[in-house]
């Protein structure tokens, strides 16, 4: 359970050339911190993933959260890891000051989540979504709000979650039906159902702090009626003194993986005497709640990541360790057999894993740099960083997320058999990711969120950026021979991306838009590619930079590594956007001819 | 639990139009059977499927194997359905008349598996090992072993096993080190250890039946020095009594699903009184055991196929059923919801599941029809057939199992957030199929098979049958308007393959093997996509050359599903063979130049 299951010359590669902290630590919102010190903090996490985190993976996933009593009960050691969580000031890092925070950049943040979801996904779900979920209440609540309920969610005595979908209201978020009743007492009735509450309910902590959306009555219907309340599951009285606020654990979900953190069913107002409080306005809450879910699309993409990374590493020793086999070259029988890792194929396939994760990697802190500059900037700065980070977003989240799938499948093949028995990690890696291209909106919302509004978006203002910030890049990338013809074929792909979205756009005036957003998926899955190539390209030229620059911060073979996997990238991954660029060009639309009944 | 896990319609079709049974009772072989007996067969299979085997799909993935005083003990339900397999005939179907079977065609044995495992994976394991193992004997053992072990096997009572791999040797074969020590009484003593075996130890029967393979001593090293053996787990005596014959159970495998069929660790032995019965001659063991192995392995191609059907009904249903959003043009959120079939995207990943399903089963029973004719015809017809076989196997194998990954996890998409959850089966279908690219040669064996043996066996003749084969069809398909494009679209990129095969040979012979090899799980890939592209077109004909002759036999709705997903195939999935084909095609050799430190 020592094993490694990230790299951390990798992650001080990322944190000091690619996306470098002394950059951000000039920024006047970070100006209280330097890399060393943030350095410090990425060691604690990681000291703090290896030692207590990664020791109970194996356990929390044999004994998944159960109701006893109304109640989730969830692995007993949670209760110490939250109250860790909040008296190492993990749970308020980015907070601002006068909350108590470091008011850490969002990059180390996420670099945080990074390592201990590469230890144990769980845990780190249950404070993150805490942290994620008081970041909320500072924005938009009351100072009564903020003043009840802030300090004992950053305290972990108090969990935080995002309650909003609803048994007829996942994908759909126009369709909750939870109702708000005002009172003259300030606070509303909430009464109705949430379903798939992450730590919805959990005997880890004291209380549990719901950032709910529900339908205030007479509302308009749809988005634009929607609003955003703190439900707590007890409620605190004037006097210190916690009242149940009627909020049940009508059950929670039995999960093909991520065992660790309960996902619940609630039940609020069955008695009429659920209390909730407004945050913000009426009828606003699904833009408040966007800041929390924008937030926790770069963490998925960033989590799927960590797994990738897990699966990579556990695969990557075994691959060193267990010898099959011999060469095609060596006839001989009698001779021994060799290391895995000598095979063709399970290079390719560990080249896979190391592509998926450290390409995710790279993107993902490449949108938490985008968000540091938005936070940390103004004026065109901020807006060009917001922009960029927007129109990033659905990649960020969705590509690392749906090739954890098969980075973490092709983990489980290096093992074979074994990889399907319950013997290495390599099963329970691949079971766990899964859930990424679910939660915090499936791929195919993100598909339609690409092409449906951030492409075109201040008339394409964002790709343009985009697109510029790329070229610049590539054009970087050609002084140096070995990446020149990467370059090229990046810069090409993306003239033939332009060339799709026009096409679209054409699609879209002829057909109407439900021809245009037929294969938004697989124009996210392209989009998806060519970015996480410039990130290949990008980390490409900065090894060749620091070659040359005659640097001894990184190991040769670390530096090696990344050129061998620029190539793998470019070699193998690159490719796959050919077949995708055939399809979005086609004007057959047999997703849509094909009636109900006929696909049987 | 009564939801539909195949098409019947589907089958009927492939059975009847595709590979028609009918021309199959015309060969002496099949001789006393008619198309109304055969499908009589396959009325009772899905009757059996139906109402015993599906039943306990849920309850035996809730409660798997375990080991108690030194006995594996499965389902309890097992022992009754082992008794009703030999019962009625289903172990034994496929056996030659002189041993009590029906000696029905090996097409109607897969299309019964095929059901079964769409039911249930694991209990039709249970048989259909049992099978291929009296199989065995019947092909290479003496009378005396015929006599004592095949008729209990297709009773029912005796279990049957193909006991290859060992701790220290999975995919290498060739590194068994099981001993076989001669004794001066014809039996053999065996020493040593087996793992992965399935069904390898259960309560369900009276005894088991391993088909061994093991080295005897002085034997040459590699594949050349390995012998078959029966080894029972109690050994008959003359008066018919059985005595423990020292196999014993060391533990059986947890694992990520496939939960209702045990796989056992064995040790032979330990108490130097584990006898073995020779099958055949000595040192010829690996070439017997092919013959089990190549059954098995179009075996799994069927059941991966099984698993993706399960799972794509399943899915289906719930698209049908489950309301959720609008579609793109209704900005009203006052309107009800709509089914989720109703979105482009959900229609996208059904018919891939649908395109997987029926294409991987064509190209299963294609392989199937291949057998017969192999076995009930002579001279070069018999020739062509099992070159043909040979050559389409790595395809058959490898296909269904690597795509079933994809597809069950499309399935499981389709559900949301209740995909991940066990309130549905998605989450277990895509457990369950991942076992397939791993057991019976993990897919890299069978690109190296392909690749290293079987397209250039006898002069790449075999490959030369294909293409005429496949050119004969396009011929045909394109008589269709609407098919015309898809056959040249794939006579296209069948030039193209045939383009990078010379390539290769031309990598062999300037780079030798090793990069001749290093990418043939992609050549593999592409492979498969164009003989599953192959199928598709033929079923497109079949069903234009239908609606034609005015056919009342299928439904039109059946009928158009099945052009759409021909339309789906040729526009979604045979353009992925373009990215496959610029990687074949380069001169890059990463994954052999990076050396084992430099992937760190």
């Amino acid at each position: 359970m020592s094993a490694q299951f990230y790299s951390k010359e990798n992650l001080r590669f990322m944190l000091h050339e690619m996306f470098p902290i002394a950059e951000l630590c000039k920024l006047d919102l970070f100006k209280d911190h330097t890399p060393e010190s943030l350095d410090m903090i990425i060691d604690a996490a990681a000291t703090l993933s290896e030692q207590q985190l990664r020791p109970i993976l194996v356990e929390m996933d044999s004994k998944p959260p159960y109701i006893e009593n109304g109640r989730v009960k969830v692995h007993p050691k949670m209760r110490e890891i939250m109250q860790q969580f909040g008296r190492d000031g993990w749970i308020s890092m980015s907070a601002p000051h006068e909350y108590g925070g470091l008011q850490v950049p969002f990059t180390i943040v996420q670099a945080v989540g990074f390592i201990m979801a590469a230890a144990n996904y769980s845990p780190m779900v249950y404070g993150f979504l805490t942290t994620g979920a008081a970041h909320l209440i500072e924005s938009f609540g009351t100072k009564e709000l903020k003043d009840t309920y802030i300090p004992k969610m950053y305290a972990g005595e108090w969990q935080g979650t995002m309650a909003l979908s609803e048994p007829g209201a996942g994908s759909s978020l126009s369709d909750i039906v939870t109702t708000a009743t005002r009172t003259e007492h300030g606070h509303y009735l909430i009464k109705g159902q949430k379903v798939f509450i992450s730590c919805g309910d959990s005997d880890a902590v004291d209380n549990i702090v719901h950032l709910m959306l529900a339908r205030i009555e007479g509302a308009p219907a749809g988005t634009k009626g929607i609003s955003l309340f703190v439900v707590p599951r007890l409620r605190p009285e004037a006097d210190g003194s916690l009242t149940f606020n009627d909020v049940n654990t009508a059950g929670v979900f039995h999960k093909m993986g991520y065992h660790g953190a309960p996902i619940a069913h609630l039940m609020m107002g069955e008695n009429n005497d659920c209390r909730g409080y407004l945050v913000g306005e009426e009828h606003k809450g699904l833009s408040y709640m966007f800041q929390m879910m924008n937030e926790a699309r770069i963490g998925v993409g960033c989590n799927a990541t960590s797994i990738s990374s897990a699966a990579y590493y556990n695969a990557l020793e075994y691959a060193n360790v267990r010898t099959q086999g011999r060469k095609v070259t060596e006839k001989d029988p009698s001779k021994p057999q060799v290391a895995l890792i000598e095979h063709a194929d399970v290079r390719r396939l560990l080249l896979f894993q190391k592509a998926v994760t450290e390409g995710s990697l790279s993107l993902v802190l490449e949108a938490c740099s985008r968000y540091d500059r938005w936070m940390a900037s103004e004026g065109q700065e901020k807006e060009n960083n917001h922009m960029l980070l927007e129109l990033l977003t659905p990649m960020v989240k969705s590509y690392p997320a749906e090739m954890s799938i098969l980075s973490t499948s092709a983990g489980l093949q290096i093992f074979g058999g074994y990889g399907y028995t319950k013997e290495f990690l390599a099963e329970l890696f691949f079971r766990e990711t899964r859930i990424h291209t679910i939660h915090e909106g499936a791929t195919a919302i993100h598909g339609m969120d690409l092409l449906g509004r951030k492409v075109m978006m201040k008339n394409g203002m964002a790709t343009m950026l985009l697109m510029q910030e790329v070229m610049t890049d590539i054009q970087n990338a050609q002084q140096y021979d070995d990446l020149k013809p990467y370059a090229i074929a990046l810069g090409d792909k993306l003239m033939k991306l332009q060339e799709i979205t026009m096409h679209l756009i054409g699609v879209a005036q002829a057909e109407g838009p439900e021809a245009y957003l037929s294969d938004a998926t697989l124009y996210l899955e392209l989009f998806g590619i060519l970015t996480v190539g410039w990130q290949w390209l990008k980390q490409g030229a900065k090894v060749e930079e620091l070659k040359r620059s005659g640097s001894r911060s990184y190991s040769p073979e670390f530096l090696q590594s990344k050129l061998h996997a620029v190539q793998y990238f470019f070699e193998y991954e690159v490719p796959k956007a050919d077949g995708l660029i055939v399809r979005l060009k086609s004007t057959n639309r047999v997703t849509l001819s094909a009636v109900r009944g006929e696909i049987v």
